[in-house]
């Protein structure tokens, strides 16, 4: 019998040693990271913006199905409307980058069928690595014809989760619309990041008509707007005033 | 009239200037952070282990309304029973330490009450920002009894965004989770980055039993799983291969 992929560990020969980092740089982009609201206009260099969203795919994301889209809005007549349909914020009337995250909600079938491809053309995988995305993504991820997996799915987690512990999402497609939008955020958030490290900044925006946004981008069908981030380098009174943040003993609980 | 808070700049003499940071430190941060399956068994010192968990409350978040929980897992008890609520996965079982991420759909209420009165103590806060957080907080995020503004909201929202851009979300529970969520997933990414920068590795984990985890951790009520976060120094074989990303081009679009 195949083991399983989750519980054992197949044996691999792969080494990736961990390079030695500098973690006084890391802290300062994580610390000098702030809503900036007013940007000075100055444009973001075409390469750094190339590093930055290539570097919010790296952000580790649900069992690599890659369920994210980073939309940048090039034309001055796009890039109008999205001012309007972000209900004109500062932020984004002074940009110098609008990118808009988006989470697919069903790019999985094909992400999976993706991975099956890479796999057969591996030295090695484990039959339980293949199995998992032949059998496992789509019973987890999928939620058949008009949503009728859902139900049942709960029901049969619910009674198996009576005896041993089990899955309990997603069994709705609002849970797997939790599920893209949840690794979307991890990628905009190595985006954000990386826009600090390499001297610019960013607002992520919420305020905004995801109606209009998937009219002005054409997103597919199954895109959510998960949020817009507005980009460039911190202006005059940018930083509306010192971070906030309550004290941390609410949000961090060692029990 | 009070000046719109959202389009119009407030008028702030606060100046909060970047540090200059060595982006190749930040980008070895980035490219190094894999997931990591099987750690060494090393502890995290707990020195670490705070600065990565309050550089998780660093990210941004919705109005700062600060809907995200850390808790990290102390007890061999609630370790042993989180290992299995996490269906025995090898990064469960091998970690150093187990965090588990959580989003709260009910905290914004306290907090919005809570940045009222940290504003009533500040030298100067515009009408605006005041007016935000006592009238448009309650009216976007609450859903009232059972959830019935949600629909009232839908339609108003409805014909209101056929002249106007318009909001058009949150307008059910299930949207104000995935909004906590959200929010939630920035965090943990500070967090794992944090991780990786201090020389430690991670392991974002989904194949969780949700309901048996907010039973070992008694999560209040309306606590959402997000994540649960397995940590510590990477072990031999701990990374299964080299890092596999489809062609950015199917993620990232200039349009």
């Amino acid at each position: 019998m195949a083991k399983d992929i989750l519980s054992e560990a197949p044996e691999f020969d792969y080494i990736e040693k961990a390079p030695v980092i500098d973690a006084k740089e890391f802290q300062k982009v994580v610390e000098s990271r702030r809503s900036v609201r007013i940007f000075d206009g100055k444009p973001i260099p075409e390469k750094v913006m190339n590093i930055c969203l290539e570097n919010a795919l790296l952000a580790p994301n649900s069992s690599n199905l890659q369920p994210w889209g980073f939309y940048q809005v090039m034309t001055p007549e796009k890039k109008a409307a999205m001012i309007k349909a972000c209900l004109d914020q500062v932020a984004a009337k002074t940009a110098s980058e609008i990118i808009v995250v988006i989470a697919r909600t069903s790019t999985w079938k094909d992400h999976a069928a993706e991975m099956l491809r890479i796999f057969s053309k591996a030295s090695y995988v484990p039959e339980a690595a293949k199995s998992y995305y032949k059998k496992i993504v789509p019973f987890v991820y999928g939620m058949g014809p008009f949503g009728i997996f859902g139900p049942m799915k709960r029901i049969l987690f619910f009674f198996r989760g009576l005896s041993v512990p089990i899955i309990r999402e997603p069994v709705s497609s609002s849970h797997v619309r939790q599920w893209a939008i949840k690794t979307a955020a991890l990628g905009a958030q190595n985006l954000m990041l990386s826009l600090r490290a390499y001297g610019y900044d960013s607002c992520p925006m919420e305020g905004y008509d995801s109606k209009r946004i998937k009219k002005i981008l054409e997103l597919p069908k199954d895109a959510v707007v998960v949020m817009v981030i507005a980009a460039g380098k911190r202006g005059k009174g940018g930083i509306y005033g010192e971070r906030i943040r309550f004290d941390s003993v609410r949000f961090i609980k060692k029990v």
